[in-house]
């Protein structure tokens, strides 16, 4: 499901080297990364599926290989550096037995549309990712709609990319545990991190409540008005993973006019919390616990403990159990992977609209 | 426009790493490029704005950097590799005094759609990307159809990640000079070169004959019960660049009965000529000339005087005036690369469906 990135022209094909197969993966689920590059002095491969990057040995031929695993069936990513530079990503998937909730099946298929809206508040125009469930295109109703929010250093494809949030919803439609929805994926910074705009004292401040106000005053209405999409704060949804998840918690929680689900995949609360990020104060958002409690219909929480979030994470559930939010805070393994929020988005998905 | 591929977790992170900002695109039209590599012993840039690739120099933080140009305003690709392996890449957008023909500006924007079939010729999930015009969700009216096909080495991501589609469509469309249509971007081989199913003395040959039969047998159906488009030939167009547009004029001659518009971008002639590419003879297809000038309402050829290829479609041309087929052949300038078909796109676009 990777989007594979091609680059015009001949002058830009690596000449010479010669086709490797690479991932390859053995039978009894061993690995083998290969890499062409007779003029590297070291290569590693890494990922999470390996405690520590390993090395690869070249050979006589220039072609440098390394063997691990057996690695546990699952959906993996993983790259390759050259001489300290990261050269070759990729996902890594390991079968199982039977296809995982991730895989592609044979069944009906939602799309990802990518669409370009004018943001007034940015002003820029700026991209975002919709999921439009199989029956879409075919029918003339209208769709329960989730605001799903990418994590640092992200962007509006990760979930598509990553999440396989299609796969994901398209098994679960099909195997009649979630009801269609349609999925919003925008970019959660006002400006890239790679901007002038984004530097200085302010800019964690500005990113975070420029990004707010182009969701709320640009994104929502280009969506009505563009998707059917039911337009009510009934049918209107908020999730997000890491700076994602504390955004969603954070937009969710100060807007309950306009969300009455609310998600946080291991959020990173002091992203928003911390003093130069707005300093967001959930215990005043909270305060009023019976409206919270009466307009919110899903507040989920949910962290691995292998997460180095895991403490503040339960501290912040800890924080909605005192003040009598009714919530739900799920402790998974897992650490701050893909791994978690794939599972997360699976779980969490049918309980917004059942 | 580029979609960035970004990939999970803590431990894929370039730890330490420091950030430097690269391409940098100065006022005068010089390009710094920089890469962090301390432990890299030869780092250079290439790309088509460069007649060869260009070393980089190290400072005493490890910080690789070189400064080319000034470079012609334009769209380019560059890559960065590092002891031989290509390690970064991008687009280097030069801009000019005025937004160019493919530059994103404040107009209506449309869409680009991801969908997945199911092929019954190829026994599989395909994906395909879809352009659907500014006004299309808005509307109820049908379109007409281009399905506009890449290059070898290229997916059906090419042509909006490095053709820019649909801001070229977007902007055409805007300035009065197209009316709306769809474009239908489809994978072009049966296997990825990569595959197993792509080896062995046919494979070329079943390559080519199984994409033809998807498109006409899988992909148009499907692209017609969820899509907005007309169902006729003279609603139905086909291009392509390199590889894709061979085939779209293989395809499309053999298919008059499909195909009113039929044009092919620096075609790779032999790449559906040869014999283990299925040999097919284009005068045979094009015997009846009377035929074809009746049925084809547009054959459109072009090829760049520096391209390597520029002879052999040359020749095509030829034998087409030789039969006394109605065709236009353009001769430009430029090579193999995206700077021409990016310009074909723009010129042939207004003149499939007047």
């Amino acid at each position: 499901m990777l989007l594979s990135v091609t680059i015009a022209g001949p002058a830009l094909a690596q000449r010479g080297a010669p086709a490797v197969r690479s991932p390859e993966i053995h039978p009894d689920g061993r690995v083998t990364f290969r890499l062409a590059a007779p003029n590297a002095t070291d290569v590693r491969v890494s990922g999470d599926f390996l405690p520590a990057p390993q090395p690869l040995q070249k050979d006589e031929k220039g072609i440098w290989s390394v063997t691990v695993g057996p690695v546990k069936p699952e959906l993996y990513a993983f790259q390759v550096s050259v001489n300290g530079v990261s050269a070759v990503r990729g996902p890594l998937n390991i079968p199982g037995a039977a296809p995982m909730f991730f895989d592609m099946r044979p069944v009906p298929h939602g799309g990802i549309d990518q669409r370009w809206y004018s943001s007034k508040v940015i002003q820029t125009t700026r991209r975002v990712f919709v999921y439009t469930p199989p029956d879409y295109s075919r029918s003339s109703a209208r769709y329960p709609v989730l605001y799903l929010l990418h994590g640092a250093g992200g962007d509006e494809s990760g979930w598509t990319e990553n999440g396989r949030v299609n796969l994901i919803l398209d098994n679960l439609i099909a195997d009649g545990k979630l009801k269609p929805l349609v999925v919003v994926m925008p970019y959660g910074n006002a400006y890239p991190p790679s901007s002038p705009l984004a530097e200085g004292a302010d800019a964690m401040r500005r990113q975070r409540d420029l990004f707010r106000r182009d969701l709320i005053e640009d994104l929502i209405p280009f969506i009505q008005t563009n998707f059917r999409v039911y337009s009510d704060r009934e049918h209107r949804a908020i999730a997000g993973l890491s700076l994602g998840g504390a955004q969603a918690l954070g937009i969710g929680l100060s807007h309950i006019d306009l969300f009455s689900r609310v998600a946080g995949f291991s959020p990173a609360m002091g992203a928003v919390t911390s003093p130069q990020a707005g300093g967001l104060d959930f215990k005043t958002l909270t305060a009023d616990s019976k409206k919270v409690n009466d307009r919110v219909a899903l507040l989920w929480v949910g962290c691995g403990t292998e997460d180095t979030l895991f403490e503040s994470v339960k501290q912040f559930a800890g924080q909605l159990q005192t003040s009598g939010v009714k919530h739900t805070f799920k402790v998974t393994e897992g650490a701050h992977t893909w791994h978690v929020w794939r599972r997360y988005l699976s779980e969490v998905a049918p309980q917004l609209f059942p």
